[in-house]
């Protein structure tokens, strides 16, 4: 279970919404610090050190990833606007790591540039790489190991071998081979085979299946320097859904560590993680306005926010907490909560019983600090919203503006247009 | 069956493709033109005269609306931004239909100021419209029927008691008793109950039944000027599938209206539609180069397209035909078709048989002229293609350019960053 409160009492939020329009994200800059500072500590005992490259796709914000770099985390990149957002906040060399499929070549480029490390997706990439490079590939390197059917789904990600990305097994030991026999020095090795998981011990398997890789490989002659177990932890989206025992999983993981790695002299390994959504998403919230009531075959509840927001709701079904600051403890009443999209899955809740808002309370939408504004689209002609952050009581800041609709025609040259702007 | 082949032969696309870098979405002129024309000639037989509306969600480009304006298309919108791209492109007044839901007064008024015909959403509107136009309702309103269990639902649009939509049968002729005391003038009648429907006597029976409300709306006093029957005409996305007959469509909506329309002396009713996606849809191609080629558990084909140019596959499985201009004829070979999302929906088509291309070759993804470019995201750090006009043999015309990174970081105030870019 999962109480979802939220951080700031009613009065703080509408002291922000005065100031900044509906609709907007809020990030809890204090819970953000002190949940990275947790992940670290359940992971403090790794004799080789632990970073989390947080995913920059769930939440791609600089003065974010700030934060999280002064918190010591790294950056995640799969594109070159991530790599231009971590080069911006000061996340550079080895702590960029640049895991990415289909890549074209300059993206390539940008992340060697930058010194990141470069997970290759697929075997074929070791000669395009190389050629990007101008022949010369970089001292370190790390592969993407798919296991395919050796390993179960996920509910999210799905079944390994339906997935486009990584290496099979034979694939993997023949890129190692290859790189090392091309001059690559430091190697190391990455899964991700799971998204939004809560069940620990599917972490716990990804790093015993890492781990015996890695003795297997040191039998063929390879170092792994470093391991990196993906990311994946789940939150608790629903209250009756309980957080991963962040604790309880670093001891499960040491377990396997000592009798895998230790056994074998192999320790001591790097492990690194690419966690995005257990990093930031319970702690942003997406405020909006009750703009009208309908009352048809169903009870409506038309927000001022909508789809281009949030799409998760309308994308996946997925399900994100609803509160309503003035009214909690009130009368309750089943609604489906609607954003303005000409498109019917704008809905971030289908017969939901809620706290009974009148038109003008403000409504918030829990766990969209990852994946929510990022994900937002413009459909509809739709404009995507601030982000503001959150520093206890009433102090805040707008780390990003809404857009306008001249960024919305940026890329129109129409002279109609401007004269109608 | 449809014929999925190309207007334009491999030489002409290569010559846009050696001008405009991939991943692009291009236009063909004439073939809109022509369309739009036939449309039109399928219902001229209305003696109260037809109109399309044309769904700009569709296809917001102001270069192809003042083409679709040309050709006597008016602009269905359903959000402030394409009502700006309607008042750019010179579509005003009463060739404005404002189709929207849980929507913000201001814009209502912006609507109101541009003349546009208000289409209600909800009973409750009425007075909030009052409201926000300053306690005077326009002259010319139209109300949004939603005929909930009274008729089956449509594949995509799903049953219409579950839509958020419109008006129920009690609150439609409430809402004309009440505006027609408020001193409304003109009135109008719509539904809309379908998306992207192959079946036409889908059409026949809306059309049927939004005419049986005239005569009985009628009968209480009121007297409707024209009825929207909405859009939905679906569109041959697979081969296997046919374009629905408009020739054929109109005659059994001739039918319809002389048997009830005239039969009642209601004669002459203005019919008006708001298809988008027939308008446009076929017309439109996404071309992409082809960046990788990989065999793990299935066979991969990366484009240097994404997602973010196109979500309909990835978003609700949507079949796109595909077509290697430069292999057509040649081997055939089952791929996988991705993007370099980092997202396993990223894909294009899953387990089809294509022209087997080679690394570098051109492919065009079909059927890309409504809810293409529109739809796309920037999820990831993706930025949004150029839209390109073609018109006819090497001639075109770049009528929206790619984004940029700094398009891309517009919102964003960060220092680091103008140094980044």
């Amino acid at each position: 279970m999962t109480a979802k409160t939220l951080p700031f009492t009613q009065a703080q939020l509408e002291a922000v919404a005065a100031c900044v329009p509906t609709p907007f994200h809020i990030y809890d800059e204090a819970a953000m610090r002190k949940n990275a500072q947790a992940f670290y500590q359940a992971f403090s005992w790794v004799p080789g050190g632990f970073k989390n490259y947080f995913a920059v796709k769930a939440l791609p914000n600089p003065y974010i990833l700030e934060i999280l770099r002064q918190e010591g985390v790294g950056g995640d990149c799969s594109s070159k606007a991530e790599l231009l957002l971590c080069q911006a906040t000061g996340i550079t060399g080895e702590n960029i790591t640049f895991t990415s499929n289909d890549t074209p070549a300059d993206e390539y480029q940008a992340a060697h540039a930058l010194g990141a490390i470069i997970n290759l997706d697929d075997i074929s990439h070791l000669a395009f790489l190389e050629t990007a490079l101008g022949g010369k590939l970089p001292d370190v390197l790390c592969f993407r190991y798919n296991p395919g059917p050796l390993k179960a789904g996920n509910a999210i990600i799905g079944k390994p071998e339906e997935a486009k990305y990584g290496l099979t097994r034979p694939q993997l030991f023949e890129a190692y081979k290859q790189a090392k026999a091309k001059g690559v020095k430091r190697f190391g090795l990455h899964t991700m085979v799971a998204s939004n998981e809560l069940n620990p011990s599917y972490f716990l398997e990804t790093a015993q299946m890492l781990f015996d890789l890695v003795v297997e490989l040191h039998r063929e002659g390879i170092r792994i320097e470093f391991v990196n177990l993906g990311g994946g932890i789940g939150i608790p989206y629903r209250p009756e859904q309980t957080a991963v025992d962040l604790p309880k999983l670093g001891e499960s993981i040491k377990g396997a560590y000592e009798r895998t790695i230790k056994a074998a002299g192999l320790d001591p390994l790097r492990i690194t993680m690419e966690c995005g959504r257990m990093i930031t998403g319970p702690y942003g919230y997406l405020v909006s306005h009750v703009l009208h009531k309908k009352a048809t075959y169903k009870n409506y509840l038309g927000l001022d926010a909508c789809m281009a927001n949030l799409m998760r709701p309308g994308m996946y079904g997925s399900y994100h907490h609803i509160t309503v600051p003035a009214r909690e403890g009130g009368a309750r009443k089943v609604y489906d909560v609607t954003g303005s999209l000409c498109e019917n899955n704008d809905k971030f809740a289908i017969d939901r019983e809620i706290a009974d808002p009148a038109i003008g309370d403000l409504v918030v939408i829990h766990d969209t600090g990852a994946h929510g504004h990022a994900m937002g689209f413009n459909y509809n002609g739709k404009l995507r919203s601030a982000e503001v952050l959150w520093q206890g009581g009433t102090q805040f800041k707008v780390i990003r503006r809404a857009e306008s609709y001249a960024d919305h025609f940026a890329t129109l040259d129409y002279p109609g247009l401007k004269t109608a702007l």
